[in-house]
């Protein structure tokens, strides 16, 4: 090396003109990101986040943030964290009613009364949130040997964060919230590989063990007291499509799941068909017709190769 | 607009009534928040995650936090991390303990002693888990054509986290910590998908490849050189209970696993089954029985439909 | 308590023991940390973690961080955020390259401009990922009838995160970075649950459903418009061996799957097969041939237990 | 110790009966807090400091976040942090706004063009304050023997630091923002030491060097060339007070201080008092009349003590 | 250069030998590290921190975190704030009390209960803070024509800051806490540059205006009232030493400042000498001595140099 | 409100124009950011901070970070610190160097030597910078009544934090890097009002009490055992010129002040003058003479005004 500068002609290049590809191209190729993009903010993922873990702490208070709560402080911890869960929350499902309404943000008053309202409702139906999650906690307790107090399945299991999430995903659904509940289930997908949908009714005691790979449709209704492990679909055998080709939205098309029922890891059960009240479904089993009250059904049995 | 102030009565709405339900619903309904909410906080995820990440650069220095370490400087970076790790784990071990306790722990004196010894014990066995790691890493390499160099399976295989968080949560299992053995494995089931109970005993160069959905239960014991896939369940068949009904906890009730045996995706053995050493199960099966040594085991072909 | 200092000899014990055997298994063992562990910084987990963040918002401008943008910002937004980004990119790709390479990388010259074209070649491709990326995502949403809008499928499914992760590692990939491809995958991998290897090749309109637990291998082919569910591998049936019984690496081992084709959850294809366009493969089916286009294959039926 | 659970009465107290007491006296006392406080959300001191951080890096780009932009990449770095600045700053202002207003933000529509017209105007003055904080700097490295380029005092020296927060404030503190001016000033006050409200007029090429102590008035008005030092005061004599015995506000009440004037630390200047262009004022000196130019003031000698 | 390595001796060097200095001379010198050292740990700067805030947020409710309470919530965030403040604080008193205590701090009981009282008993005094730090506002606003209104003094204003923070460390100092006093008030030092010794007894409507370089010692008694400026000193004139020659500590040695006492800014006032009610006390000024109630005080003029 | 949609022109503005301003007056105005702008990475402020802190924590082992060090896990501790802190530290000195410097960073291989130089020999020198701090610790116990301790002094006292900054950036300065020690001593600087430039020479037990508005010149020499108090200056008294009037830079300019001297509050020293051992200052002396050994100074005395 000899101390002159080096031909550094190479090192360096230039991005404008990939700048400048890369906003042609979302210009060109479809009106996917052209609707909304420039017109106001998404509801935020670190935001929706938070109100999580704000309604977890206040439907299991102590478990976690401040968790040596008593009586006294239990009443001022509920309400301050409440008070900003629900704050977060009014902005989120704004921003996700404007996701789908053209009007001006600003100028949106109806927009904002509907909001308002609709997180008063959800405030409300929390309580029964709270009761159900009870009864699924018990029911994971009572279900898995290895649990050896109820608390840890609080502080532990997936399959409970999966079911707070849905049940929370579910309450917002039902008020017709747009993108939260889907943005609260994939928040528990990601964690867990627990995926349910949103629109799934699901009854008391439910409990979901290990968990991943489970799938639960939209339109599925599974009766109390039922338990499934991981692996098992409860999904659509076909997509009924309109004259046009295109899909038909919102029809019934997953398993109806009576009371008592037991999915073993791995089944599959597709299509509007109806699993009988106290059925066991063992694992890896392919079903897509319906089967009567206190079925036993396993898979074809395996044999050696030669 | 006209400038007159639009009545707002609908904009606000009272959150104390809710937070009374939740307060009342939370005494109300069980036991389980209300036996340990008001006594001493649980152990923290947050800090088990740095207790993990600690473990993990010591049991393979280089690899995370300073990566260029030298022979002179890595006795420093190791006796450093070790004692920072050592002391947090005595915390969240006594938090454990205490869990369990009905004692106050601010004068819990012998749980003090107990959590110490607990924690002394637990980093003498660190060098043994290091070896055991060690062939699991040496089986990664050997047994993915996809993976170019043993250190890429330390950086980058799911199944290696799974199996580090393993061999650390089992020790901890085996000196009868509560709770954060399950919190260890729970940590590694949330980012791999492989959900290894704490209490499965596994030996050397063991290796899961790709591993979603992988469930190892509680009792499993594991041998020499095995090798699994993702979607494998090693599970219990049946939970006894005793004459009042409820779970026997404890019994022996997973697969029992020989040396040297391959399980393809998606199987799924269930019970106190033995799959003898060197045989191979292939994709998909359901298997509830033990078979032999050097036993080849293949699912029921598929067929076209009409 | 009497005031006298109590016997605290069992409260303290020393870690320099264990640190040095956590050292001294580190240099006996094996080879596979002194190899490169004293040399140079491995990519940084949180820098990659960055980089994709800040690729998928010049791929999907307005769907992360700034959500308002408009057509005079955007450029502003999409050249600041390349421009980070391709900084960052260079350094990583700088150390995976020095991550298989011996020569000191203070005086690794060629290996600098190696990095820069490198680095530049994969910016130039960005356009060409941003328009397979837009047709993905109308697939999404044609393929699922739960999805309100095409951007819901943009903001909240894991599959399209995976197939965004597998184009950006996939060019990566094919200009023969080390190391980076399989952190990308992995990140989406840990994220979904969905494991698709950098080197599969993958064509237009492609949408993974659920997507846990789906692998699909290192020499897979895919065809144009295809539709997976989660749960399904493609993978490798066997891996052959070279004389001295190593792994023969990067033989075609996985399957072609031609244009048109349905794979629903859990379906299990293994080996160099052909599984011929239009073709649908049911759920939990186990296939190790090749299938002529339009076939249609399902699973042996369970059925009642006696 | 006897392992009875000791008496535990004193370890826990009510905190309910201050928590009474806290909000009972915040009713009580005054209207200081009960005017606004139910309302409507402060200017967030994090959010100010992120565009103070912002404006910086658009004022002297490339030294701070990214360091090393080209002519090329420049223009996208300023654009983007411009833009995120402004649109922050549009939130900051129309609360400051709503800080001193009674009618509801909802509704507020005027406030909301008054916001959007004052950040425009706020956005067109930059490139004159560019102009000015250039000559500042130019000031600073011919006005300190220490300094070794004119980089080095954009980079370390306080005196920029707080003559650019001055320069940005005033121009808000111009077009009658409330409350932020003061933000802004007060951010550089506590980093600094130096004290400048936003009010005070200063012409080019200002510096203050070490600074700590500098206090500059309201209604200062500041010629160009000025130098000054740590400790001095630019302060008011007395202040006027109306009929009623209240402070009358905004009345002309600092100094006005000629072009190419030094002042010397711990200088203390007082009242609406003229000092003459190119004087220089002795370090410690009080004044509380006016000098004509060219004057050259000192303080009285000291002498020793016997 | 011909693809030789480059000769690296000059690259590395080993920091053994300056580890083992480092350590030496921490033995060697002196007993000022040794005897804490390795005992327990020291008050966490970063806990007082957020202790401040949360204090601060009590006493000023709707300044800072959440801002729009209203009367229904504001119970839920002054109760849970306070709950977690109090919390914290029971933490850092007892390590304050261990670090000056020399009895192993696990078996330490006297200590735990005393630390609970101490807590309690400062908690019992907010409401008095809050009164005295109700009339600091009142004068901010009143004393400073530049202010608009007096929210803004407690929102921007370092005065009100260090006054807040004074209050509270000074009931802390009353308590006989160790450390934290001295903590709380060097962080206000830190961000005002006003330095006021938590022993210092300050009356109602206290207002220090700019305020850096204020210096207030421990010894010093102020009345009602009183307004101060910045860079004035009430300090020490001499420190009595006994017959050893160490300083003799808590002597009254400071100023007693009267009620209605005015100090303008750089005044310096030593020794316990008495400042008579309604004094006004010129910049710069020099005093050592006591003056009469009513007195004016100002410092020797200036005069034109040659 | 009617339901149109509302004139929104006012709403928005564009912003290009004034990017474009900004851009051009970068370019157009003068030298000081174009130089170095477009280059490289200036050292970066948070990483210095990190330094720092690390610096720190070595030279007083269990004041910071981990504070239950006990002899065994010292070494541990102190070499994984200073190991990181010299890793960085050669980093932030590179591109001191580089600021400075024409040659293109990649290429500029005697920059790296002597950048790895200049780290070791600074570290080299840590033993005794620590030595000395030892001394100014002492001298803060032994100053100040209030003081209980001398950890006290570590712990909480500005002017051990400004001395501590000072003693590493003037080891730094002697080794001629540049930019870093202006950047230390600024650092102390804006924590405490202590500005003390990185050329100072002091001596042992310097002792600064309260400290804000120290300001102490880059020539200075200070004796040992020297005591200062808030407000202190020791500057230069005038920059004497070369022929074409520039600064002179690096000409001794400022006091040298003996041992044993004490200087109270503001007291203002200037020019190259020398104080003369035992020499007591009072406060707000103005001092631009030299005096003998154990001359007493002091104010002209202030009077009261008529």
């Amino acid at each position: 090396m000899d101390g002159r500068r080096p031909d550094t002609s190479v090192r360096e290049f230039e991005i404008t003109p990939i700048v400048e590809a890369l906003c042609a191209a979302s210009e060109g190729i479809a009106s996917w990101n052209a609707n909304h993009g420039g017109r106001q903010a998404l509801p935020s993922r670190e935001e929706v986040a938070r109100i999580l873990d704000d309604l977890r702490s206040v439907l299991f208070p102590g478990y976690s943030g401040v968790s040596d709560l008593n009586d006294e402080t239990m009443h001022f911890h509920v309400g301050a964290v409440l008070d900003r869960a629900q704050r977060s929350l009014r902005e989120q499902i704004q921003r996700a009613f404007c996701f789908h309404c053209t009007l001006d943000p600003a100028y949106c008053v109806g927009c904002h009364d509907h909001t308002l309202e609709t997180t008063h409702r959800f405030l409300q139906r929390l309580p029964r949130v709270r009761h159900l999650l009870a009864t699924d906690v018990i029911a994971a307790f009572e279900g898995d040997p290895a649990a050896s107090c109820a608390e840890e399945t609080v502080f532990c299991y997936p399959g409970v964060l999966a079911i707070t999430n849905h049940r929370i995903a579910h309450e917002l659904h039902q008020l017709e919230v747009p993108l939260l509940p889907r943005m609260i289930s994939e928040s528990a997908h990601a964690r867990t590989g627990i995926d349910v949908h949103p629109g799934a009714r699901i009854g008391e005691k439910f409990f979901i063990d290990h968990g991943t790979g489970v799938v639960i449709g939209e339109t599925c209704e599974i009766g109390d007291r039922v338990r499934i492990y991981q692996g098992v679909t409860l999904g659509a055998k076909s997509f009924p499509r309109d004259a046009q080709g295109n899909l038909t939205k919102g029809i019934p098309r997953h398993p109806i799941i009576g009371d008592d029922v037991v999915i073993y890891a791995g089944a599959t059960i597709l299509g509007r068909v109806t699993i009988g009240s106290g059925s066991v479904i063992g694992g890896n089993v392919w079903l897509t017709h319906s089967v009567p009250p206190r079925s036993r059904i396993s898979q074809a049995r395996a044999w050696e190769s030669k």
